[in-house]
């Protein structure tokens, strides 16, 4: 196992332990609903985000208790775009992480409400008194998280994504929906990270913000090239769900080597921006490896 | 045109005004989820929710332009769970305020969305820099918002309400539903506005949050007669849908009669704890008599 990897499974177990904690019992009430809280969000899941934020508050010089909440606040909305998308009247997708999806499990009512409490818990989780010792800076972070998730963030792309089914966009019709609907809560992920040191240098969290937004767009590239490539086994969700659902995307857009290309293309450039902070960067740098060497 | 009709006016029209204010225009991609976001939230609703918030306000000593954006937060918060409330794998409602529900108007997915960007906004709303001069304050604010809206709170409560269809509950277990389904939102709302002056006093906002815990409970109360009597058009939302749909409530548990006393129990409980602040509280009063006038 290399030092990434050793590094990536630490992060991945403390942000598992955080979501525990924060996640109600299964056998506190509304027993089902917390159940599937826990369903939804326990036990899975790459945890990219958490990564990328634990990744930059080590950069600014925060230790990793710090990033802790932050990294499971950003991984809780994550966890309830998916939910809700998921559900019938969204992408309709049974599987996620190679199981029955939430409403699946449960129902659709049930899905909702998870999402809803999901969304919640997240704001709660970054808004405990003392997580930080400045409480402006910890009211900053709450509202870049907001910002993020809601109809200018996540939830926009989400709404730009339903309205281009069946459309012919461009590249950068398509790069536009990627920048809300994945980028958005990337940027944050990012942001929350260096925002948990409390000297991080305003250059700095600039160089981590374009870092950030080409990663975000790079970890989609990869997604839809994995999407066009993969089968349903080895992807643990339905795979060619895009293209058979007539979705624009990177690869119907530009074909499968040019989307490639573009992979690598943004991968450079994400790299190239954090080159000043040398090996302290190192854990940005094997993180866009780790994301993007699945797909070129 | 009593005192009271006239502040209610004013502070109805400052809500819509900070509401208007933090709402995306429709001008604003993307457009549509706006336009509905906008929808959903103005032009209707008695907003007591937002008459709570200053009321308690106004007792504790804030400017009404403190209390401007925690009301109009706690005002974002309910108008996303009527639109989650009313979707078809939920209540399956048609009509909300005289209109079209969100689904009904565009569609399913936008609704989906029109409530996750809501509650965003809401966070985004009160998570804005320097809204008051004590960000531990504000941060505080926000955790109680998040707690009131999760699932020990609004989503939980409308857990235990889709639990509670076709069964047969007592008085006890009806109580706990509406406690978090509807009672946390109201006391939430109580408590912001106490918190929007930074010279509550503890005992005060003790006292407030028992008047919001009887006052929340007689709301629902009401409701409960009201669905039972009304008919669909002085309602403005569909009427006797609870009983149609075989849920329990406080008529079909205790009888139209005996409904009425426990209004007026509650709304005694409510006025009485409020009543060594005299006169201050001649708002917290008068709202206690608007909620539950209607009733008995």
């Amino acid at each position: 196992m290399n030092d990434f990897q050793d590094w990536a499974l630490s992060i991945q177990s403390r942000t598992e332990s955080a979501l525990e904690k924060l996640l109600p019992s299964a056998q506190i009430a509304p027993n089902r609903l917390h159940e599937a809280m826990r369903y939804a969000v326990l036990g899975g899941g790459k945890r990219v985000r958490a990564l990328l934020a634990h990744a930059t508050a080590d950069l600014c010089g925060a230790d990793a208790e710090k990033a802790d909440n932050a990294a499971a606040a950003v991984e809780l909305i994550h966890a309830y775009s998916l939910v809700h998308d998921d559900m019938p009247c969204m992408d309709d997708d049974d599987l996620r992480r190679g199981k029955p999806s939430c409403h699946k499990k449960y129902d659709d009512a049930t899905a909702l409400l998870v999402g809803d409490a999901l969304q919640s818990l997240a704001f709660q989780a970054l808004s405990q008194p003392k997580l930080f010792s400045l409480p402006e800076r910890q009211l900053e972070m709450v509202n870049v998280l907001a910002i993020a998730s809601g109809s200018r963030g996540m939830a926009g792309g989400q709404a730009i994504d339903l309205a281009s089914v069946g459309q012919s966009l461009d590249q950068a019709e398509l790069e536009h929906m990627h920048i809300h609907k994945t980028g958005a809560l990337i940027r944050a992920a990012a942001l929350l990270g260096a925002y948990c040191s409390e000297t991080s240098r305003p250059e700095h969290i600039k160089a981590i913000d374009h870092y950030a937004q080409y990663i975000g767009l790079a970890f989609q590239v990869v997604d839809d090239i994995l999407d066009a490539e993969a089968d349903t086994a080895t992807l643990g969700k339905t795979a060619g769900k895009d293209a058979a659902s007539n979705k624009p995307t990177y690869v119907t857009i530009l074909g499968l080597s040019r989307a490639k290309e573009l992979a690598r293309e943004l991968y450079e450039n994400a790299i190239r921006h954090v080159a000043s902070f040398g090996n302290d960067a190192k854990r940005l740098v094997q993180l866009a490896d780790y994301i993007t060497q699945r797909g070129f």
